[in-house]
């Protein structure tokens, strides 16, 4: 076996054996096949898409590349969740203490943001003192005693996945549903999930911007799962607009806390509820959605997710109140409102992927990987689809680290947002 | 413009620009761009293969990438011959001379062998003291002088190309027509080439196997050879079994000197005619086919061929005479002579692909760039299909280094001959 003939097999679209597959991830993971090979291989792997059996035995070696994570002992059930990825989507902030209110262990590994995309690694670290590297035993023990806990992703996990993706990055084989699969589902596997909940974001703002790639996605995540043994539950949610108001780290984190107290924009605590309820089912909490639906709003409207959320910060930063983490999230020095100056009618379009643009721009983000970002800046997006609008209505607030930086953004969100002279119907969360 | 942009124009099949191809061309002789990148292009350039235009933008810029020769000044015609390769193909030998008696300059760069596919500069290193480093300006002067002239192909002519080749050998991204066109003629546009008469070589021995690719390949060269200036003539030739009767490389200049003589193997001296009919027409010495056929003839059998072949190997090795060259080229110590052990019948295949692997294994040639060959060793075949054979008659003469060696070229042969109960046609030359 050798690699000029596993890539000639990709390349003439020959279903490649397991012990191919293991040949190749472990070359990878040991760096004894050159990069321009590896790189041969993924492009042909993209214009010849892995099957089903292939891609599950791409997940497992992937899995099997580095260290594994074993959650055995923890109070089950046990639960992953996961987005793919999208503008303003914190949603990990909210479902991670509200689900373990409701009885389910809470035990993650999450990543941080790349281009428009945000990360909760990078959202928990604008608030200062939270230790976002616990080891694998500081998540378990710490998951095992309130039930909630999270770390960063650490390269010694399916680092197999890691040299990939980065090849992926600079090679433009990122747009693979094979490829993008056995990434998701290594990093899960090796991380000890059992059950995890996805949300497969559609949209400008996501990767998958088509609702088609989005099923075949999801559909291709549940599959291969199935093959690894992994219970996997999906959900293709929109990301056609920003996720809630608030994009950028600080003012996410902020949205966050207001949501498990009981506020926060009501489309942003709808699909929580909603994701919250699949996930007490996929736990076996609740007998279906809709009672799981009842128990998350209970526990959201009880305050029983407000306190989890407290013991979870307390526990990785030593802040004993949320109110006091609100109070210490950094500011930005420069404040700007922006109004709407056309004429009056339905807000039609409020694009993700240039709010996005414009966080990036403002610094809230990173284009290359370890990029420093700054958490306080971003912006707040106060229209959605569907909403009436007015003349001098403020639409967008720009939390800038100066007056240059907030009118860039300010040029970069007048293409975002699009009014129509008759009535838009507010978009559908689940698509 | 960035590479990335460009993989992905490739990768989604959109069409590239020149300037597209000319800036990869450009950052691939420079060493700008990193081997992954190139092999990503590489590979989505064989899934979706570029357009008559794009092939004829990259042949161009691979010719620009280094040095030309310009062979402005050399009595006209001049023209060049190129083979795709094959296993006992030492129709160069005979040609270079044969043509040059003719009429028309013959100034050529020719290559090193790879794999089963011999190439014309070891063939000629088996004479010792052969000169094939020749600067192009010694080139054009003996070309000028004598009307023939050879030199092996210098780096610095089309580098882009020899980058290009090297990835691709090591990435399983070799079998693209357009890929093998640019690479073929930016090669002959950067040596100066207005004319190029191409042997396309089909059959097991061959780097095309199928009629309908050769003809594929024979097409785009004609085609893209127009789009850049270059006057392309083409011959699909059979490749199904070797070339004559001798594979190896001082082997092969014996057969080409006695074809030279006026004798040599019947098959092998019929192409050189055909080959040499077409050239004389490519080169205006002739209004057809079969008038320059007949002029080819008869310098041959007027010893015109042969006396110009004496003076170009001693303008370039010192050796007066063929005779003399003859006696010096370097003999294997073992000779082995196998016989046919089956029943009589007709030769239904000698397969090229197994003789020349028969001969690599001998040493005859590299299976990797830059490894040493033995010049003496090869094989001789001594039948062709379409030949009636009779038991315990020889098929095949080994010339190796040992008795080891030779029983291992048996061993491979053994598979090479299919001989049938039933009377077999021989194969047509020209397909």
């Amino acid at each position: 076996m050798n690699a000029l003939d596993i890539i000639a097999a990709r390349r003439d679209g020959r279903v490649h054996t397991e012990e191919e597959i293991r040949f190749l991830v472990h070359a990878v993971t040991a760096g004894t096949i050159p990069d321009y090979q590896v790189a041969a291989w993924l492009m042909a792997a993209v214009l010849r898409p892995l099957g089903v059996d292939e891609t599950a035995w791409l997940t497992r070696a992937m899995a099997d590349s580095g260290e594994r994570v074993d959650l055995t002992g923890l109070p089950k059930p046990w639960l992953d969740k996961h987005s793919t990825g999208g503008v303003g989507d914190k949603t990990t902030l909210v479902l991670l203490p509200l689900l373990a209110s409701c009885g389910i262990t809470m035990a993650k590994m999450s990543g941080r943001g790349l281009g428009i995309t945000g990360g909760t690694v990078d959202k928990l670290e604008s608030v200062p003192g939270f230790r976002i590297n616990l080891t694998p035993e500081e998540l378990k023990e710490q998951a095992g005693r309130i039930g909630v806990a999270i770390t960063g992703q650490t390269p010694r996990l399916a680092p197999a996945d890691g040299k990939l993706y980065a090849l992926r990055d600079v090679t433009a084989t990122v747009a693979s549903i094979p490829l993008i699969v056995s990434s998701i589902l290594s990093k899960k596997i090796a991380g000890g999930a059992e059950t995890v909940v996805l949300d497969v974001k559609c949209g400008s703002g996501a990767f998958m911007t088509e609702l088609a790639s989005a099923r075949q996605l999801a559909d291709c995540l549940r599959e291969t799962g199935r093959l690894c043994g992994l219970d996997v539950w999906t959900e293709i949610t929109d990301m056609s607009q920003p996720l809630g108001e608030a994009v950028g780290n600080a003012l996410e984190v902020r949205e966050a806390i207001h949501t498990l107290r009981g506020g926060g924009p009501a489309r942003f605590r709808e699909l929580c509820l909603l994701l919250a309820g699949e996930a007490l089912m996929a736990g076996g909490k609740a007998s279906e959605r809709e009672s799981g639906y009842a128990m998350a709003r209970e526990a959201l409207d009880e305050g029983k997710a407000y306190r989890k959320a407290e013991e979870w910060f307390f526990a990785q930063s030593g802040i004993a109140s949320l109110e006091e983490v609100d109070a210490r999230l950094p500011v930005a020095p420069s404040l700007r409102v922006i109004v709407h100056e056309g004429a009056s009618g339905w807000v039609a379009e409020v694009d993700a992927s240039q709010v996005g643009e414009a966080v990036l721009d403002l610094g809230g983000g990173r284009r290359e990987k370890g990029q420093a970002i700054d958490p306080s800046v971003g912006v707040e997006c106060l229209v959605a689809v569907g909403d009436r609008i007015e003349p001098g209505q403020p639409v967008f607030r720009i939390h800038a680290s100066g007056e240059p930086a907030a009118d860039h953004a300010q040029g970069r969100l007048a293409s975002a947002l699009r009014v129509s002279e008759s009535r838009v119907e507010a978009r559908p969360l689940i698509l």
